[in-house]
């Protein structure tokens, strides 16, 4: 028995489904990151990894834009590139994102370097790129969708280290503010892809697995931020070591 | 300035120094799991993650294969294969682990489905074989000698959970027994290999730099069973659940 192929209205619903059960919105170390009960070096220790992420993704959109076939579509996608490797020197999402390890202390030769880096943050990542290169175009686009739910996380995060952190600022934060226009932008292009090119079942269920996939790519990481700097505190040999408080 | 070359038994020795830092039998839930700490479901848990490791160590070798250029080198590497896939259905690595799984009480079924598997798990051991698969030769033969430290971790691991867990038993730990003589055979080759054929002290450094990053393989799948399942017990969602004890 084939099970049916799902309208695209109840294929948006099963993924804000996923989303729902597994966006890293629900992990412990963004509540402990958001209501400001962490310390400097642990929130240097999130940036620090974070930072691998970023450098990561417009590698990852590279991967993209080399299987998609007109040039309408490589445009559209193009502006993702734009956006985290920005117009000139210092502009774009990884310089934004490097004043804020700028902003917590971190020397940035030391964050560039990716010296301290936890090995799960790097094969989390990595694993999020090969899957772009090497699964089809559509699965491709869905595992962009966790920025479906980009927008609700970035909001409470900005107020909520504001307001709690006297080592944050406005300026330090700026990596944010950008994305809560860019990131729905993403969405309703990707969104609008996966239900026009999701045209049997199997393939709509491909769709629903990479968005899993990409939802365990960023609990993965949290994961090991929250073994090694929350609890029990077991940072792998060569990580970053927070500075005494 | 450059650094000088190394002796070869300096190279050895800068070996085994990665190895008394970094191997995993330094961390924690090796302790546990050795020493009797654990449950049947941690127990459960750490089979079926390691399922996946086992199951993907002939691809890694298959890869291997794929740049070796004598039939000589071939033929003394194609017998890693032979201890994994074995010379007849039920034999071999692969089939003695899921004697461990059967052992343990878990569904083959559900073990061999990778449905259960840690996000992480994943995501370190996909690493490793891509790692192999893209890095030179010589990277991917000293990526490998982390078997230099398993004979002494596996002839603990027996004795010790022999004597701790009444649901082990010697046939569900077959597993190991061979490989006491497997490893070193392999490490012979694989540490003449890289004396060898390492002759600058740039990659001399690229070897060093392989043994570290497989350690971090290894780390890394024991810090997410530490995380899921011993401390705080943050199972990531859709994971393996033991069955309460």
């Amino acid at each position: 028995m084939t099970a049916a192929l799902l309208p695209p209205d109840a294929l948006e619903a099963a993924l804000r489904a996923i989303g729902a059960e597994r966006y890293h919105n629900l992990h412990p170390f963004h509540r402990l990151l958001h209501g400001g009960k962490l310390s400097r070096g642990q929130v240097q220790a999130w940036a620090l990894n974070r930072y691998y992420y970023q450098r990561q993704i417009p590698i990852k959109d590279a991967f993209v834009l080399t299987r998609l076939p007109t040039p309408e579509l490589r445009r559209l996608w193009r502006s993702r590139l734009v956006d985290h490797d920005g117009e000139q020197e210092g502009t774009g999402g990884i310089a934004r994102w490097l004043k804020l390890t700028d902003g917590l202390g971190l020397e940035r030769g030391y964050v560039e370097s990716l010296d301290g880096l936890l090995p799960t943050t790097r094969f989390a990542v990595d694993a999020y790129v090969n899957f772009v290169r090497d699964r089809s175009t559509l699965e491709a686009v869905a595992s962009s969708l966790t920025e479906m739910f980009s927008p609700a996380i970035i909001s409470e995060r900005v107020a909520g280290m504001l307001q709690s952190y006297d080592f944050i600022t406005r300026d330090t934060l700026a990596y944010f503010t950008p994305r809560l226009t860019q990131a729905p932008r993403d969405v309703d292009f990707a969104l609008a892809y996966v239900k026009a090119h999701a045209t049997t079942r199997e393939q709509q269920e491909q769709v629903l697995d990479a968005l899993r996939f990409k939802c365990g790519v960023l609990w993965s990481q949290l994961d090991a931020l929250y073994l090694a700097y929350v609890e029990p505190g077991l940072i792998p040999p060569g990580a970053f070591i927070p500075a005494a408080a």
